[in-house]
């Protein structure tokens, strides 16, 4: 049975209560509640984690190397700035698809700029909680071939 | 009924034959077919163009303002130095998804800068020809709302 | 008789439809008009061109070489990118005003950047269709030394 | 009675005298006179001030805030570096027209960047002393909409 | 008895007039006042003085070596451009604290960089008239050591 | 009653044993002493915390969501290099006023950088521990308006 | 037989006529005529071709890559701007030489990149109309290996 | 007795398992055993720890001030990320040796620049484990002196 | 009568009060007293003047076009900011020799850069009150030629 | 009789031992050999220099002046970093040909960029040995015009 | 049995009389005979060479790839701007370790980036003489794998 | 008896033939006679050099550090890249005074950074042959204090 790591970074426990006008009124729960029934009609595992903390999203991406098939990961606004996690992924050999809510490319020309996406499969932004549902069709893609 | 327009950009018709370790090895119109049938099943108008010209690409985006609901669009390396395309995107009031068969962030530095990602609802890279078929799912979701 | 070509770059066929509030909501073919009544009352010849692609542009540029007495042009995010619609100027030995309907200093940074001022006459920002009329009384103005 | 201030920076009294390759033969009371004239047809009240000291022609704008509908204000050298001016631009309230008689964007690279511009109505550069006529021209035409 | 001078720079005259969703509606007089009264009752002497010039300010700087303890100093446009204020103040040995009513990191870019801030004790910015209370509070807190 | 997060970022729990020569002899705990007796006379809470861990103060401004009208905020040197900390801090709804013991203008150019001012109030920085104090009262001040 | 294209970018069918101080008083009919019968007598078949438009010369690429061996290609102002022709080059698999009439080094600092550069076999510039015959030579030179 | 920490940053738990290609096949354990074995032999106590954590990196060299002579810190990627590390060593006041597996000179150039070198009294990288080996032997010709 | 303005810019008439450890200890009254002797003994008028006005020193330049043969400027801190200062002296036509007391290239880096010295006949840095010396000699050996 | 130098820098010597997969099997004797057999064919005497010393190349280029009609001259890794031998070059008033084995618009970003281009006739770089056939012939053929 | 070359760049013959708070007060003789010991304590043959010359080194490292198995190079200035010495160390086959007796990244910007280190197999900077010793031993090391 | 070494760099011992427009028409022995018979004079006692090669420059000023009490230096294009000559002055202790013929700062921007002056006494540029004599008399001037 395929399982698949479905990530969240910094801020997004919040998702829902902060910044709806750019982030939707979608809770964190209620992502993963849909993510999670879109799985299991597919016969695939999902399993989720949140953290505010750089280290622990290393650490749940090193874990995930012992169960896991790939990862849809929001990294938030760590994508912006941690080499740390871009080494994590790319030491994982996971296969990664990296994600976001709203379209980073039409923020500050900071949020332009991803470190982690030279090392993941693909990117998706822009399109809210939809990202999710895309990234892990994407993912289940890839394996496909 | 839901009309889309399915543009691709310059050196797209040689898909398949260019470069298969980076861009596969299907045709053009092998996914032009794929993404029709994806269309109809959903009951949705697909028409498909291709140029390898800025100025033809403009003009498809300005004829798809009286008849289609929103625009797939792989710009190609225009993606990269058209600010004229970008005014054509941003003054069509046409919902645009930019999609890219390769990780566009794992190439050349000059290839992760986006012109156009900024007026677009989204960008999604690095799934293949499945990159436009997520493209087009993102699209019709966003109609949903 | 004095004979001016008013030329007009890519997506300006749209205005009055697209974004009004930057563009103003005086169509192309009004613009038109009111400079060759204004062009006629001076005793002037005016003949108008309008193209989405770089490359039309050009070749209108070359052509009126042998009939023109100068351009007043506008060329839209050509401005911005064209390296080769500054040669083609360049090389026509022919007097032209470069014209914008926005403020152009005021938008984005990189609209703030001609590529093609430094070979033209002159440049007029910011008036609405006015910096047409403007930038063919600088050009008549010219002839008047 | 509409009425308009039009305002000389740095150096620009010498006008004549200095550099007259690049700025022309025409004096700084030649041009005045020509311009009072062009607005007294059109039943103006123009009246002029030049000062080299930035903090002099801050004072003007302030001044003329409580008198004058536009200003035509060619700033010199303070165009490339002075943010007390963009403030006092930006802060008067006027409807502000920057000129140049010299095409700023065909010289030193550091004249192609104004400082001023994106707080003014538009800008004209590049016609000799047909600039002012010209910005007078356009500022006259902003109050007929 | 402490004896501070109370610095404005350019444009600060117009306080309450200009740009009050930026600047607040007190007037640059109230502020003085509130200012005086709040030395008065710690038994600090409180001089004012505001110059649109950058030659002037400097003047004013040169002659406070001779009387004042200490400067609060807000040099509004100014701190981004002026290198001779920061060698008055630097060549002064006068402790002086910069203020900004605006929060100058939360506006242009260019406003972010201060020439003036590494030869002061230190910088407040954002608070409104407050920052000028605060800066004078922080100077005195300074002359506590 | 008002109620106040007094924040510090990494390292400041070492305040007074480490390079007093920039930071001063005051502990963290004397300064909370301090701090937390200025509000009392005030009739405000004051609650205290530190970290080392960019994700544990995300945490606490989280957390203050839901109790605390403001922050004073010491973010040390993930002033410099976190978004995510921005992204909570804009995120949160909170005022924050950052502050600093040093004048970051005047040390290494990479400190004259702050990523998150843009979404503060305001910012002080210079002034060694009473920098905490003005931050106090700049934060109350706000709450007069 | 060897087949060979010789491919002309923008701006050079006024070759002779613009700018002869840069670009020589050889028209492109003479470089033709020239270069035709070079190739005869070394039993290579050439056809040649010109456009201003991007789009069509990726398209005469393409073309080429069903019945040419090779290309001497002068991109004219396209060399620095065109990342869709660098595609169709590195896409076609057809070994290209990059030729210009002057030293693009010894010019403005733009024409000193090279976006088609990197994926031609060489470069050659500043030889006039023989650029294109040592381009020519270094192409069958190739050949021999 | 000389008592030095042994400190690894984020990822370096999975030596051996991750990219061996790039940083050897030795696992962290073993090479923790083998630099205990080489300062047990000369006379050293050598603790060691590892974290994926930025904040629990600080912890470590913090707790270190009251027990250890230096420290020799791979600090993985926070190399180049980390300004509260760099705060955390130039606070310690400990003698630290920066060191890395492979050479980080050779790799992309993100990593070339430290943010920690110029805190530390020097850097050693390029020589898989035996970095280690030689970055406590200069550690300990440090102490010689 | 060979004529010569001595011009002083901001901050000079505080020499030998302020920073000696940089600029020295010598006064500007006892520079003007040394050079004006030195002056008298080669037959040479000397005229000086010193403001801390940018406005006041392009009034100076301006004036000296009708006296002086030659200019021994020190423009202090404008050297670094004052396009104005630039275009006064190009447009005077007069040759000026820019001294400065300290040496600028062995300074913060932004006083590397002098705005006026590619429009002056040469530099002189570094040397004390003897610049000035030595920028007298250089121009009247200019003289000579 | 025509009279060439030409000249080899620094690592040429190595040619053929050397990277051969950059360079070519081809030493440097055999250069020569077929460069002076191709001269003696046309009538040309060929003289030949290498040196690993920017000094010595110097040297060559100033004795060349009293001998030589031209260069052709392979820099080496000297066309990056020389200005030296810039000036060398420009003030010799020879014509030199700047050569490539290489395609050094391909390789590291650093070879793109040469200092000496602009002061040489043009540059050749790509063709392996031919490069230095074609760099002659280049050179030959401007003694033709 | 083993041989190796110790060389050393400009400057570093004056090793103890030069800068002896940068470089330590031990002269180069010295640091010759030290390591020539330590070699031959491990019999290893040890060979010294020193010159100020960018050429003379490339010359010595040429030479030594007939007799060599290693090269400890301390490159000193050219470390930062020799493209030659990149060539002449990736050219020669030569295993290098780069050495530095200051901490290279603690003091100016320019002295922290290695046009060298790429191409070497490790850096060692920071630990005065005992660099070297330090640059041997890893050396050797890598010859046990 | 002072004693001083006039040293000059690459290309200088053209003087005369090469670009006089650019450094005058007097050779080489013309200055180093002019300046012996200036030095001898004042008493002192002046020995010349001049060396294409980096290295010999190098050795130059190392050499000088026995005999001389400072050095006049005109270092040529070794200016603006040597980064190996600033080591040599600053190890050197001797007091340097950096001349240029030309106007540095009034050239190719690439000319106007100075790695060299930072470490010297001061700099004097664009007096022709006269800069050597003012340098001269700059460097005996500094011994008088």
């Amino acid at each position: 049975m395929t399982k698949i790591l479905l990530l969240h970074g910094p801020n997004l426990n919040l998702l829902g209560a902060r910044e709806p006008e750019i982030y939707g009124a979608v809770t964190l729960d209620e992502i993963n509640r849909r993510l999670t029934a879109f799985a299991e009609a597919r016969g695939v595992e999902l399993r989720t984690a949140q953290s505010n903390s750089e280290g622990a999203l290393i650490d749940a991406l090193q874990q995930a190397m012992v169960w896991a098939d790939g990862v849809v990961f929001n990294p938030g606004a760590y994508t912006h700035t941690s080499v740390a996690l871009r080494d994590a992924i790319a030491g994982s050999g996971l296969r990664v698809v990296e994600v976001h809510l709203s379209n980073v490319h039409a923020r500050e020309s900071f949020r332009a700029k991803s470190l982690l996406a030279p090392v993941c499969a693909g990117q998706i932004s822009g399109f809210g909680w939809r990202s999710y549902r895309l990234g892990l069709e994407a993912l289940l893609g890839e394996f496909e071939e």
